[in-house]
């Protein structure tokens, strides 16, 4: 039950992110074929991430095809309708914030059902949610956005700790998901709307940087 | 016995990729040992990552590890050899180009013989034969060859497809490999001598480039 | 009883290159998060790819989460006083070198134990010792230091070679593990102190650079 929900807002999530994989592909002009594969690599790279991890085999999109051809045909209908954005960057960083906050919940949910402890439930969470963006930065020679100013790890880290505190002390699970959720998202967005951010690393005055 | 053919022919996709990861050791101008490391994660990493997607332990070349050896002495062969080339970089893309139309095949049919769904062995395909050269590029810090202008992962997914689907309509596996192999390699040298491209994403005119 | 030997070399290990991480993280002046993140997938990094290749599971921070713990708690700490330190990279380079040394001994030990051919143990013990630091440098968007110019990638395969080969000669697992590490430590200390390096490829006089 809770791995049928969970997977509902994967589905959602992996959507989202495979828009995110193609709008990178589209600021590198690439082809329809680049955009399925870069926009499916993001789509399933964090829960494949997360299902080599664990141990999990199948992994799910083996074992349930139809991810991989959602991702290819969202990305594919993006090559199409990008043009029509005018701010595509900013799109991509939105969309994203919301695929981040989903995988933060589904990632520490699938290694939750699973039974795996909470801390690493909360690390699963984590790796979920920020290893498909990764991967689409690097495939796609951006610079990555988790070295950005903004609060991008921390709203993962907070999803998922919200998320699996509540399952730990027997809160239902539509309301661990969605405080979770809503803690991430909220997070994120404060991070990109006003400029939020943790106190950042400070080398000493007069140091040599080296 | 499909599984012997395809054995066959990843040796020699292994050896190829070796060259390709040693080539670009070269322009680095690393040391003997930085060949060797570079030749064999570019020989092996394509069919790793699919052995650790499909599940399927020991992967190929823990098995068998005379397959890391050839890539070791391939790569050293050419640390010692690659000066006689007049323009590495164009020896690379032709070898990398018949590396990848190999790996189209192998991959699928791994995939395909391990009782794979037809789409997930395409996608094997793919990912075995763009695998192995995303690594070498990442870890050599050249760019990409996967965001290069001509046809490049669409030479693996048509070079696939037209395995996998030969394979499901019955066709001998000899020619399924042999006319799969060729679709890919043509695809692939059409796009590098002639510059052959699909169309690339075009931006609206006069939007804001974010 | 080589299983609990190797078992506290890599807490010392994975300690250290969780500096190595956060190390970079400061040079990147990202948030204390950053911090954790980019400390623990460097310390737990290579020996995550080398359970995933030897199919090794769960795998060994997964069994325990107290390594991730540490690496966060060790991260954390490095964000508080690596202020202190005057020349971060130069003991970012020393630290490595320990880490190295340390990981390319407990990765073949790992491998060893586990029943795996001598060849593909020293392997491991490369994979173990190089990738963790691969990942930070490529997610902390720093120059790999696998390119750069004194011996690095041969400390770590003289080390696993001296120890594998010790083990199978049937030499005490503590001389293999004292030999095998001084082995690869003394290299690339030499490699760090006296820029020694092996002779690097040299490409044809005259020969057009493409």
């Amino acid at each position: 039950m809770l791995e049928n929900f969970i997977i509902a807002l994967d589905w959602l999530g992996l959507t989202i992110f495979s828009i995110t994989g193609a709008l990178v592909a589209s600021r590198k002009r690439m082809d329809i074929v680049g955009f399925a594969l870069l926009g499916s690599v993001t789509g399933i790279g964090g829960g494949t991430i997360r299902d080599v991890l664990l141990g999990i085999q199948p992994i799910f999109w083996i074992k349930q095809p139809l991810y991989v051809l959602t991702c290819v045909a969202v990305s594919c209908a993006t090559f199409f309708f990008a043009h029509i954005l005018q701010h595509r960057y900013r799109y991509l960083l939105w969309l994203d914030a919301v695929g981040l906050a989903l995988f933060a919940i589904t990632g520490a949910g699938n290694a939750y059902a699973h039974g795996t402890a909470s801390t690493i439930s909360v690390a699963m969470g984590i790796a979920t949610a920020t290893f498909g963006g990764i991967i689409r930065d690097i495939l796609g020679g951006e610079s990555p956005i988790i070295l950005r100013q903004e609060i991008y790890i921390t709203a993962a880290l907070v999803g998922a700790t919200v998320f699996v505190g509540l399952m730990d002390t027997g809160a239902s699970q539509d309301v661990a998901v969605a405080l979770g959720f809503i803690a991430a998202l909220a997070l994120r967005v404060a991070g990109l709307h006003w400029g939020l951010s943790l106190p950042r690393y400070q080398p000493k005055a007069g140091t040599q940087q080296d």
